[in-house]
């Protein structure tokens, strides 16, 4: 019984923010893992590394030993734990720990704990949850019925951009930096993106014209994801339609200014002030 | 009667996807065009061509043959070969065959074949099609709403761009790098597409300053396009509606399934019955 | 009276397209037009300029020429010719044919001739006219009603870029090469606006930091023009009112789906069908 | 008796400009910051600091002289003077004294004299105030509309950038000038803000891909904030409407000077006459 009801109290904090307890123990959890992730960065500046080495392995470890322990918690306390382990958060957890292992057979292999940073979107547990998961939402909604324009648009702007990086690259040649199809596709997306890193750039003037038409192209159609993106946007946020039932023939959904019924011509609001303005004129 | 319906069926696989079979030679067909992308690509790196530089050109003519015979096979068994070769398709699959041959003369023209990408607009057809292409549809309609706007719009940054490039001309000259107004008028399209490639760059600090315009100018005018289309797709995407003129107070859109006005109450349609409109002029 | 009738009948061809002379005359134009700016390009060009400099002198003097006598005409047959002349298109004229004459004394002067360019916004009249005319005006109309918003928003971002390019000039400095504060606002503008020529980039960690910032902030900010004017557009582009005279009040506007005054409560339409059902009831 | 008249009068000519002395005054106090604005700037040119060193160092002292005389006026003249200190003004016109005394220690902190750009947003309090303000009061209430949606945004960008500039400098490593995890996700956000300086460029294929991924996603996700912002405000300056509930059907948004609802046609709001409602009651 204890042992069952200090289970239960553990998962309330681990995996809930309403508790005093809980949002101390996502707060800490949150300076843990920025903590990590600078501990991360400063061991990749060389300078750093050769002063402090011994240092910074220390904590890397000391953070995966503590992001470990939570991961093996977490799946004790969970009333169903492989629930918990092929979630979203779940698979992100142990993400969040074997990188740390592997390093030992792949040095660089360390340097992916900064996946950890995903970890942080718990923040809007910590933060007030409700009015941000919501505004959340109303993008994600936006997104979900953009998506076949979106797919649409990216399937055309990689047809764009290997006929104008195959183009460049006949017309450029390698003596221009050119070198080969997927450089100059490279090159492509570079530009229309509005990029222009400029390692890459076109020397011959037939190369600068096709140059320029890349440019005016994606600068122009910049304006496309952003008015699908947008139109649907505004679409989620505006309230689509008069929720109210129909006294004739019961319908519920109408246009948003609706003063009858478009199913059966009933007037769907009763004037208010008719029967006063009857008895008005009756006292005059 | 045999070869007559065996060609009839032949059509039905390659011109349609709603039958298995017909589904099948479209994916195929994809893959077959994915592939022979590829083989141009690595043929264009240098270090590829010397190793395999047989294997390549020997792949390249196999993918030529396999589209040459999928042309022919489409013009026998249309109905109206003339009708399919004079469509927008016909000619895209021409020109998917042609380099190869052109290659034969001008070593280069084979890189033409990224054309090719083209052909993988088909990919429309093998996903499920009417929620695409219904999608395209809507981005479609935007942009032929937008269309004069537009053209407004790229006469007057033609107009910008060729006296900023001439001022910056005058103003740095050729030992700064703008060697002529075509060479500042290119210049002046890199910066007013934000896209700053950084190979010429103004030095004095004239140039500067009307550099910073040029920049400016960009940075905001881009408004214009998005602000353009995305009113062309809000509105494109609003008009999914019922449009006819109300008799009583002329609305003219309406819900999809409206019988009576929301505005007014007015029926919308008259009701065709015969045998009604028989009783009410009896009555008349 | 013959003089009277030929200087009549010049002004409608110079003046306006509507007759087939007059759009004869106007095409022949925008083509020379086109021409002199193509040679004033050339002229520019080092290699063209040695080689056929007496031709290109030549061409631009005879075009000079030419545009000399055009201006002489308008001024000539126009009924009040100081209105022409202090015209929007009047003084672009005359912009058009000065340089050439600047030039005898500053010799780069002659490239201000790219001025010219202006005048082809004379395309809009060979074009058909109206439907360009009035989508260039729903353009105006919203930047006309996004103007002070417009300002509101130029002068918050002249403020920024003074304060993030006196920030790094004094965190870079001039070993850098942010050698003034100047220059650190030149490259504030070109990080902000996203153009990133690349020619002066920060060195230090803490300049780093702030061009991060400095980026972010341009990259979020460039919604505010965009949004400002998608929004203007969207509203002069919407109908925004119901121009119906209510039956009670007389009040011409409304909202766009009023069924009753919101002044004085009047019905604004009435029923069309309540007569009709009224007979169909009785003829029951 | 005097003296106070006196304070009154300079109170009203310093902190308003609806008196001709008051708008004066605002006009002046403006120009005096430009110059002191240009002095600085001027003063971190070499050449002219070496030149007219002195010169420049005297005006500078002047300024910050007239200002310091500014700021002790504005608190003698204040009738409350501690909150005028504490206001945004009031902190704004110290930060711009202090510097000048600041730099007798660091001779860099001079430069911050420009937080004087600050004060120019007085210019708004010169110019027409009421409409220019109501504009920037849209703009806020759209800002201020979409700031969980942004915070959201930037979130997620930011964990973005964690995770595109680790894997660069996994990929790429210090060879490449990807020399630590800062240094990368510098260039990350160089790269997905499409400013592109190309200080730093990919050099491996694999590189050039994931380069490739982070530009076409920040080219895309623009439309992100774009979205957000403009969706807002189009909301805000749709908000121009009567806010009450009809009593009818409830309706909330009206006619700004509705009496009756457009929708069911009942009167919104109640007469409050007493002689009517006294007839009213008294007929009951």
């Amino acid at each position: 019984m204890q042992s069952q009801s200090w289970r239960e109290r553990l998962y309330t904090i681990i995996f809930f923010t309403n508790t005093p307890a809980g949002k101390r123990f996502d707060t800490w959890l949150l300076i843990v893992i920025m903590a990590s992730l600078v501990v991360v960065m400063f061991d990749s500046i060389t300078g750093y590394r050769e002063r402090h080495g011994m240092l910074l392995t220390g904590l890397e470890w000391g953070f995966t030993a503590i992001f470990a322990i939570e991961y093996a918690l977490r799946i004790y306390c969970h009333p169903q734990p492989s629930r918990y382990i092929f979630s979203f958060y779940g698979l992100i957890d142990l993400l969040s720990i074997l990188p740390a292992f592997l390093a030992l057979l792949l040095p660089d292999a360390q340097y992916l704990l900064v996946v950890r940073s995903i970890r942080m979107l718990r923040i809007f547990r910590v933060l007030k949850l409700t009015p941000y998961l919501s505004q959340a939402n109303y993008l994600l909604v936006a997104l979900r019925g953009s998506k076949q324009k979106i797919i649409v648009f990216l399937l055309s702007l990689t047809t764009l951009v290997l006929i104008y990086g195959t183009l460049m690259y006949v017309i450029e040649g390698p003596a221009n930096g050119f070198t080969s199809i997927p450089m100059s596709i490279y090159w492509a997306v570079v530009t229309l993106t509005t990029v222009g890193f400029g390692d890459i750039v076109p020397h011959t003037a037939l190369g600068k014209s096709v140059a320029t038409a890349v440019m005016i192209t994606g600068y122009s159609i910049i304006a496309v994801p952003t008015g699908i993106f947008t139109a649907e946007l505004a679409n989620a946020m505006r309230a689509d339609s008069l929720q109210h039932k129909c006294p004739g023939c019961a319908k519920l959904s109408h246009e948003p200014n609706a003063a009858f019924c478009s199913r059966c011509g009933s007037q769907l609001f009763e004037r208010r002030n008719e029967q006063e303005q009857a008895q008005r004129e009756a006292s005059d």
